[in-house]
């Protein structure tokens, strides 16, 4: 059956979706999900289509969650093929989405087309999320579809989001959990004048300098079983008129943390502060929280998934929870279980994006796999 | 003969002369010098003119140094009076360039008038070198005449730069010394990558941190008995795309020294090299030196106008070598002796420029009693 999984995501990459564009991409997955006894329901919101499709009334319901949309092809005479022109070349699929994450919603379907074939009374519910704007600002998305799906009480047990998570090879890893990402603008106010008077003047870059290069030696944790250290990156650092005479009356630093589950939003802000209050600096601070950090802990989904992997690739996937911030963030507060499993990433958000054609077939199985274990058997105790 | 020093301070006020422009000041001038036996050489250089008037072919050489043109009004509407109409209000003359520096050349030709109608036949010779590029780039100005007296082998031996140095009263502050510039830029090359994957980026920001720090804590020197302690101020730190998951791939940093005789351009350059290799950094380093610094230790100059000032004033004025640089940097290349002295500078640079009108006189006054002792008495042993 590998030209059906092929055949899908060729027919996904043909659609420009560049987000929020959908381009049919969902008609396409209602067609073939209606076929198989799916509830499709559309939820347009902020000019962004929502995919909720579900079969089966009872728990436990297995979520697959993605995205149609695709990140902008860059300059296309960088691309060595159309890329909304699928095109093989030497057993790669090319094309803008090949990767992230169209030939993972295509392996999926496929997937539950077999599933279903085989199961067609399975035990509890199948579902698929999938939205236009998980590339973009991801407000009228995923979020707004899991409000949707609590209000109505829905209850979500297992989640596999099909981001491309492989790094070297199909299965070697498997994300169960994220990072969270808070940033912070910190305004170091001083006082400004002529250089040559610095006594008249109070440099607000001088002041930084030592606080910063105390946040970026800083250990803010030591992360733990599932996590990295968290950690800081300064993003951007003004200060200055530009000329070279004056002393600037403030400076002006971007910074993000990276964080783990062993610290929390509060205890990052307060060392920030006492850091910064210990140096007697005078500032302004502003914080903005893009996602809180989740983690699924060794269970159920991840056993279910590792152990298709092992039997399709006959390779122990590795648990990360290292990486960006993922629709995975908004699923994780109403699912208690939630991991990313996808293709290799290699190629992802570059030109020439593409993905193994002989890693589609195996792709669709351990999806397919991971359904027949959460599904078919008996529960798990 | 008050109104003599006035009416001259305002006929220049009342000419707009914002550098380069002279606006007839140095006309005006020579007017009044050529009627005392002075010959007047204008020399025009690259859009700026300048004046050199010299009375006397013997040595020893005074020469009075100065400028005619000003720096711009700012926004006209900020000012209580017309800028270019000179206005009395309450004691003060108001105008641009009122204190810097139209009073103080009035002041030197009056002096001049006033001494060489008692002094006829004064030994040595009284030079005035006047530029209308002292507020610009002088580049025009003070450095080219000085290149020209030098080809032509004039030997200055005393020179008042007549800058407005004054604090708190008329005669506080001789300014017997300036203080060095040297100036830059250091460009910090990091790699640019993704602030969630910190590893495989470096951050320019966190290394430029902890050597800025230390930077802005050395003592670069003690300074000595007439120069305050060297000092460091970054005047410019840039660096990041704007993005906030960005991490940026350089940081360009403008830092300035203003340095004593106690340190000298190389020593600073060698330190903030060491430091810079200390820490590891890879940089792009670039050096620009504004002006070397120069001093005049206590001697016949600081003595004669010490002693004119006391005289007129009864105060002891303070040496000191602190605050921008001046045309002085130039002119101590040509001369061993060379001080500067002028009004109150509260208000210069600053709308509602003034002086106040009783300090005319006594500047007038001070100047000739300095020519008085260098140029009438029998040479200082």
């Amino acid at each position: 059956m590998t030209d059906t999984v092929l055949s899908l995501a060729e027919e996904l990459i043909r659609r420009p979706s560049v987000t929020p564009e959908d381009e049919g991409c969902q008609a396409l997955l209602i067609e073939r999900l209606g076929a198989l006894g799916f509830t499709c329901e559309t939820l347009a919101e902020g000019g962004v289509v929502n995919l909720w499709a579900r079969r089966g009334n009872d728990g436990p319901l297995v979520v697959f969650a993605g995205h149609t949309d695709v990140v902008p092809t860059g300059p296309r005479e960088h691309w060595n093929t159309d890329p909304f022109v699928p095109t093989i070349v030497d057993g790669r699929l090319y094309g803008r989405g090949a990767a992230d994450m169209k030939s993972s919603i295509a392996a999926f379907v496929v997937a539950a087309e077999e599933f279903i074939a085989h199961n067609p009374d399975h035990r509890g519910s199948i579902g698929l999320l999938i939205t236009s704007d998980e590339e973009g600002p991801a407000v009228h998305g995923t979020v707004k579809v899991c409000e949707q799906l609590v209000a109505r009480g829905e209850k979500l047990d297992y989640c596999i989001v099909g981001e491309p998570t492989s790094t070297a090879q199909l299965g070697d890893t498997i994300k169960n959990g994220r990072r969270g990402s808070l940033s912070g603008r910190l305004v170091v106010k001083g006082i400004q004048g002529h250089v040559a008077y610095p006594e008249k003047a109070r440099n607000p870059i001088h002041q930084a300098a030592p606080v910063l290069a105390e946040m970026a030696a800083a250990e803010w944790d030591r992360g733990n079983e599932y996590f990295p250290p968290t950690t800081f990156q300064i993003s951007n650092f003004h200060s200055g008129t530009g000329a070279s005479n004056v002393v600037p009356g403030e400076a002006v630093v971007d910074f993000n943390f990276r964080f783990s589950t062993a610290s929390t939003v509060d205890t990052l802000k307060s060392r920030v502060q006492e850091i910064l209050d210990r140096h007697g600096l005078e500032y302004a601070l502003s914080w903005s929280l893009s996602g809180l950090p989740f983690l699924t802990p060794r269970g159920t989904l991840c056993s279910a998934l590792g152990e298709a992997i092992a039997a399709e690739m006959g390779i122990e996937a590795e648990l990360s929870t290292t990486g960006g911030t993922s629709d995975g963030r908004f699923i994780a507060r109403i699912c208690p279980q939630v991991v990313e499993f996808g293709p290799v990433n290699a190629t992802i958000h570059q030109v020439n994006e593409h993905i193994a054609v002989d890693s589609l077939v195996p792709l669709k199985n351990i999806y397919r796999r991971t359904l027949h274990a959460l599904l078919s058997l008996p529960p798990a105790p």
